[in-house]
């Protein structure tokens, strides 16, 4: 996967759907951050908050890797979890979206 | 300071003096970190949200430490800080208060 060209027209494409798939799940984890907020009520629920902040923190850096070497796996995964529809990747070369469509099957 | 004697009623006002300004910080953070998480628009508002929260909760950690050797220089932190008044380590004997006041004004 590490050879795979990427054409102008693909990095676009890729670099929207990386986009919208990251903005999507930041607005979900700032609605889910002011829900569990607004819900605290003693000190052990304030940093279960906290942990659950530093978890999606990390979490989400580490899954958004837009280095084309790892763009495919990276995309697998946003399909697999929901994040992003295999819709969404039309227009890269049918070998790209067949290992992604493949692996997110997995 | 490291030789000073804990009677067992002033172990009582200082568990309680303690506790009570524990429990103050903790739920000052609490009604602030909600304030926070309420006006928070931004993923970049939400990660400061999540850095302010693990500061908060080292520093707290940190801070309110019970051990009896060093518990008259943490009393003399939260009087310094506002987190507790002499009057409420009032029944420590006068060595104590003189130390914790002293301290509390350098």
């Amino acid at each position: 996967m590490f050879d795979l060209k990427w054409s102008q027209a693909e990095k676009v494409i890729a670099r929207r759907a990386f986009d919208m798939a990251l903005q999507k799940e930041l607005q979900a984890t700032i609605h889910e951050a002011k829900r569990r907020a607004a819900k605290v009520e003693e000190p052990s629920e304030l940093w279960e908050l906290e942990s659950w902040l530093t978890e999606r923190r990390g979490d989400i850096n580490r899954r958004y890797d837009y280095r084309y070497s790892v763009l495919p796996i990276v995309f697998a995964h946003l399909v697999r979890d929901g994040h992003l529809k295999l819709d969404d990747l039309q227009g890269l070369d049918s070998e790209k979206l067949e290992r992604i469509r493949r692996w997110a099957t997995l």
